[in-house]
């Protein structure tokens, strides 16, 4: 089984212990949340990020809600209005409502999303070739956005171990340069060949015909198989299409929301203007200029070869292997 | 006729002064070269870019040459190879080789250049709305592009003047940052409303119906169409095609390149990997990762609805038009 050695969400029996990932690949510093309101900070300012990540840590919010005697509907309100996006984040929290609070269950959370990821790098290790394979992804989908080895980024790790795996192509993800920052980081610690690059640069390479498949993580999947993600997921998808480059969508069934029939039902998060117009911590746009800045976008399911879930692949029509997986 | 305060590049009848976009917006320093050497260097640093640009400043480089006596030969060959991809550094060299280096033939250029920009501002006029426009655009294609106007934030500039745009969209350009840096610079400075996004982002703005029209540069164009622009570029024009936003490319006709009768001809610079794992001057990215950073990439004129030149409008089939052109 594909490992990891990251650390990214502890549970020390009284506090949820984060590593710091605003100051990572540099600062390698660890947030220890005592409090609900605290979880629910670290979630709204990206300590903890990655739709499963940020459900496990919710998950932890709540018992400490329930610990501390708080309102746990309050807790609950306040933990989901941090990232409007991630559907695992409510999944976690509603679960962790009816569970009260249970310390426990937000253990088994945890536990479950490392069996997930386990069980997403096993179902996906078909959508690569035998050997030699060269994945692009984007964004961080890895240890670092989950409790396990990752979604996307946990195929990618699995097929690098089963000698399937030659490069991993990350697109460096701005504006919050996740590829950059932790993609790269988490390569580089767990010795995957990893090369970097431009967001826009994605384009050239698919069109080169170097690129084998294209494997990235999802934040919500409406019924229909319609995925948000991160931002610059869509155009990507789009490249990979008019290429004849297989796009796969890597999730835990936990991050579809079968109560939308469409993707364009899903709320887009706008992110703050600061992220565009600074980079690696330095202004880089004059005063007086205005941002745009969704933090995801919606992918439509024709673009998607397959969605790898811990229960398996996915297909076209995603309304019906998807009400298939789920049932 | 739209005008601009920015002087880019000067000449002081001894020496080329260079406004240093390496250090804009924060530090507004000028670069004073004297020998043609220090010019060459100039460019392959980046202190000027942008073809038109750079293709006014090598003239003066090779009357720098002239006056000190060197081989003009070697001179050219040296500033030739300064940047690769854009064929107006090639055209203004060999036109100031056979004038012997002659001065008044690089300010000839030079006039001629501010020129190009207002004929493609004039030109590109009837491809806004009457008004209310909304353009996206990529890189920097501005005065700080050219030595006057700029050819597609001209085009923006003159359609500004006349009432017909109501806002420009700058992609910020990843790795060198051109938009943030530069063209949200001269937007501000000129007063242009202007939006700063990731490029990843630009996709969802033409998915949601608000852009009219996309404009940019090019650095050089094969005889049927194809346009080598800044990397991004390509990405854009799928995504402009597939939301039925119309993208026009404006150069001035010294950017055809008539001896290529195909975009996969055209030269693609790589730049140094410091560029994709460096961001506002600091390091995003941890050691021991590769890059891949491709300076251009290559757009096919099936993308494109039209090339704006200082002559008029070129549009498919475009191997016709663009002969009749140059004719």
């Amino acid at each position: 089984m594909a490992a990891t050695e990251v650390k990214t969400i502890r549970w020390d029996g009284e506090a949820v212990v984060l590593i710091d990932q605003r100051k990572l690949p540099g600062v390698e510093q660890y947030v220890t949340c005592r409090t609900s309101p605290e979880v629910a900070e670290a979630i709204s300012t990206m300590v903890v990020r990655g739709a499963p990540a940020i459900g496990v840590t919710a998950a932890y919010g709540m018992a400490l809600a329930c610990r501390a005697g708080e309102d746990l509907n309050a807790a609950a309100d306040r933990l989901k209005a941090a990232r409007p996006t991630a559907v695992n984040l409510a999944w976690a929290v509603d679960r962790m409502l009816a569970a009260g609070g249970d310390e426990a269950t937000a253990r088994a959370i945890h536990e479950e999303d490392i069996g997930f990821c386990d069980a997403i790098g096993r179902h996906g290790l078909e959508t690569f070739p035998a050997q030699g394979g060269k994945a692009l992804t984007h964004c961080n989908t890895g240890a670092l956005a989950t409790a396990g080895i990752g979604t996307a980024l946990g195929m990618i790790r699995a097929a690098h171990q089963a000698g399937r795996l030659e490069r991993v192509y990350a697109d460096e993800t701005r504006p919050w340069l996740q590829g950059a920052r932790l993609t790269a980081w988490e390569c580089v610690r767990d010795g995957i060949p990893v090369t970097l690059l431009a967001d826009s640069a994605a384009a050239t390479l698919l069109c080169s015909g170097v690129i084998d498949l294209v494997v990235v993580g999802a934040d919500r999947i409406a019924g229909n198989g319609d995925a948000a993600n991160k931002i610059g997921t869509y155009p990507l998808a789009v490249l990979a299409h008019r290429h004849h480059v297989p796009f796969y969508v890597a999730a835990p069934t936990s991050t579809l929301d079968m109560s939308l029939t469409h993707g364009d039902q899903i709320a887009i998060e706008q992110r703050p203007a600061h992220e565009v117009t600074h980079a690696g911590g330095q202004r880089i746009a004059p005063d007086g200029v205005d941002a745009f800045n969704p933090s995801f976008d919606v992918t439509p399911a024709e673009l998607i070869a397959g969605i790898v879930t811990e229960r398996g692949i996915a297909r076209a029509p995603y309304a019906e292997s998807l009400a298939r997986l789920m049932g």
